[in-house]
């Protein structure tokens, strides 16, 4: 290590920090890659390492890292009015235009909006939100939510249960009501079908499911637009369809889980956009604020306020629902993606040109399959490109990911899936640089794998 | 209303925005009051009306409003590096920096800290690392969690369920495993107990449910060492003892849920500093960082640590654990709190002079008790002082509110029980003017319900 520093810091984190899905006596062992510094796309460690940072922090940064206006903006909040509570009959104002921004980029028809801290937060408030929503309109034995595997919903006990994570379900993350239908994962999955069939497969099992725990007791169904956490998963192009027909058939609420895809990252506002598809609720976070300020929300339609606007009190909220600073941050982010036109340099430009540079990767030895959308982006490892068969045990994910890190990439492993989702801002020289480094770090990992074989 | 704004934003919120706890009807009906300007202990509204802040926000503005310095703290951070995750074997400086001093306040053996977005996700770290620590050490069955009767515990599925709120148990929060004994509420609950005789009995349902549940079955106490919204319920001074001595005498963890009370309301860093109570995990957040940027955590007990270190992955985490501009404002907020002697000033000074001046309230004809720690305290109101008695299904707390907000005070009603917590900074100056706007409005209370009588 060159910086001393560093080692100060491991010291603390070995100590004192709990880091969220770790394994502490591995993270002590190894000690933490500490980052100290973010400009662009680009992230710095302590001991100067510059690096190209394929997911965008955690699919926050849209606008990417060092954009003084938004720092601006907090500080402009914090310093005329740093936290105020929304509950009590009492608001400020960057709640209220924040609530009506969101509105206005929304998809039709959603155009009310609860805070939250959190995507988490934003699921968990619409289980509850659901739920009394069904209770109002007299029929409480609709509890029921749908939800699917290796889907992601966050990480409170509610929201666990809504994902499809077994390793969180396995550590207390289950709630009772909560069913889970296969991914449509053509793939990992798909077996013998082509994606096209295999979509409708996938789309029919909602069905299946509903028949099997009852129409009168299904209160809604839950789903990434694409699959962000699971390994962006791109559903074959029958799968919206289907689930939009199977939906309309049945007296189903439909919820968008956009923490991920929302606010740009496919080239349209939300992925419910790209898809053309039309939830009754809809969750958001990360792209809401890039991630400067913690927040989240859940923006509601219509149809479901006239009930619950009906309905008393709803006992639900956060004391940081709508907090004025993120709620400020967020509004100034949003100014900057309209303003600047990022969505659509995304969707005309940049989107097809990082798909067009990643789709060239399909031809390394180690590669299954590319696939992506806007700025997400999947490539399968495995050892046999016709059988789709996995380097089983060896942790080529890991590996790679490893490589990638040393090499000046931040590209995350979702097992043998390695995934990226880089700022919106990323430039076409960017791209290359994002792609040729992945090449790299390909051959790297085909190298350890076939040196430990 | 003389700014036209004000109207604009009302539009606002009854088209667009879902506030916390709210009558979405009522809401849209009367229209909220928009606060748009702090600084320290007053807020002021768009109406021009200057209002004394006696609830912090929501027990969140611990130094008060209008401090430069966690602005420029989180705007340097936000410059420098705006997010970054703390998955996958990476950190960044603030975060690392804020385990340690979180460690070095903390009592005794809190050693390690989990953060959260919120005092919510606190809990609901809480509970799924709480079940994780009995699994690992081989106790899969020790699931059951005891709460309290109308303890607060968050609003997140779990946190609602954890809470002991009817309202927020019959709208979706509730989980199996989750039991409630009774509060330690003796004005309200207490009989012809005297207090002390009613502190020992409230403890001794802890055992009794202990015994009930079976003490292989069960994980984890979890208690506010003062209530907050559930109405600043101060137990009787035999309570804590004898929980601790039950606890001792059974092998389940102590949690306490210091979002309210931690970071120096009660004149000590933390409630349990204040009781000499040892929990085995604390959940904090508000004073955290005063609330200019949401924050939360849980703080782990070396005890907890050794085992969960040892339990490889543990599956839990969100997005904005440690965000860096969180943990940048929240060590300034502690660095404010320690060097200018807040907590020692609340502790020996300006505590005990708020605690001696609202006591002169208890002569008032609608006050049938006063009580309080350090920047705590509650005002219940009673139609008859001997025996009790309140001004049933007339709303007192509700009106009481009314009357405050409108004289330039925010107190809580939780029913008819006022409560306040100021800002820790609070002068004795400003809590004369508390303490004389809160006789003004007991006095208009008191008028109004007779003339509806």
């Amino acid at each position: 290590m060159k910086n001393p520093q560093t080692a100060q810091w491991q010291a603390m984190s070995r100590d004192h920090h709990l880091a969220p899905f770790s394994d502490y006596q591995q993270l002590s062992d190894v000690g933490p890659r500490i980052i100290v510094k973010g400009d662009g796309v680009y992230v710095w460690d302590s001991e100067g390492n510059k690096i190209l940072d394929g997911m965008a922090g955690l699919w926050c940064a849209a606008i990417g890292y060092g954009r003084h206006e938004l720092a601006e903006a907090a500080s402009k909040q914090m310093k005329e009015l740093p936290f105020y509570n929304t509950f009590f009959m009492t608001a400020h104002p960057p709640v209220l235009e924040l609530a009506k921004v969101i509105a206005e980029i929304a998809p039709k028809g959603l155009n009310h909006v609860f805070f939250t801290g959190s995507g988490s937060e934003g699921n968990d408030t619409m289980l509850r939100l659901v739920r009394h929503y069904w209770a109002t309109k007299g029929q409480p034995d609709k509890q029921a939510i749908i939800g699917r595997i290796n889907g992601y919903h966050g990480s409170t006990v509610a929201g666990a249960a809504l994902g499809g994570m077994a390793g969180m379900h396995a550590q207390g993350g289950t709630l009772p009501g909560i069913v889970h239908i296969p991914q449509p994962y053509w793939f990992g999955e798909g077996g013998d079908m082509s994606p096209d069939e295999f979509g409708i497969w996938a789309a029919e099992q909602l069905e299946a499911k509903i028949l099997e725990v009852g129409v009168d007791k299904v209160a809604a169904f839950i789903a990434e637009p694409i699959q962000g956490a699971g390994g962006v998963i791109v559903p074959p192009k029958t799968y919206w369809p289907k689930v939009r027909e199977i939906l309309a058939k049945y007296d189903i609420l439909f919820v968008a889980d956009e923490v991920i895809c929302g606010f740009g990252r496919t080239g349209e506002w939300f992925g419910s956009d790209y898809y053309g598809n039309s939830p009754d609720l809809m969750t958001i976070a990360k792209g809401l604020t890039s991630g400067y300020v913690p927040m989240g929300g859940l923006v509601v339609s219509d149809k479901v306020f006239e009930v619950i606007s009906q309905a008393g009190d709803f006992n639900h909220g956060f004391t940081y629902s709508g907090h004025p600073v993120a709620a400020a941050v967020a509004l100034e982010n949003i100014r900057i993606l309209r303003e600047e036109k990022i969505i659509e340099r995304v969707r005309e430009e940049t989107g097809p040109y990082l798909q067009e540079r990643l789709a060239t990767l399909a031809d390394h030895p180690l590669v299954g399959e590319v696939r992506g959308v806007g700025m997400l982006g999947a490539i399968e490892l495995v050892k046999d490109k016709a059988s789709r068969k996995r380097y089983e045990g060896q942790g080529a994910g890991m590996i790679c990911r490893g490589h990638c890190f040393n090499n000046g990439l931040v590209m995350r492993a979702v097992g043998d899936t390695m995934i990226i989702a880089p700022p919106l801002v990323i430039s076409k020289a960017e791209i290359d640089e994002l792609v040729s480094k992945a090449r790299l770090c390909l051959d790297l990992t085909l190298e350890q794998l076939h040196s430990q074989a």
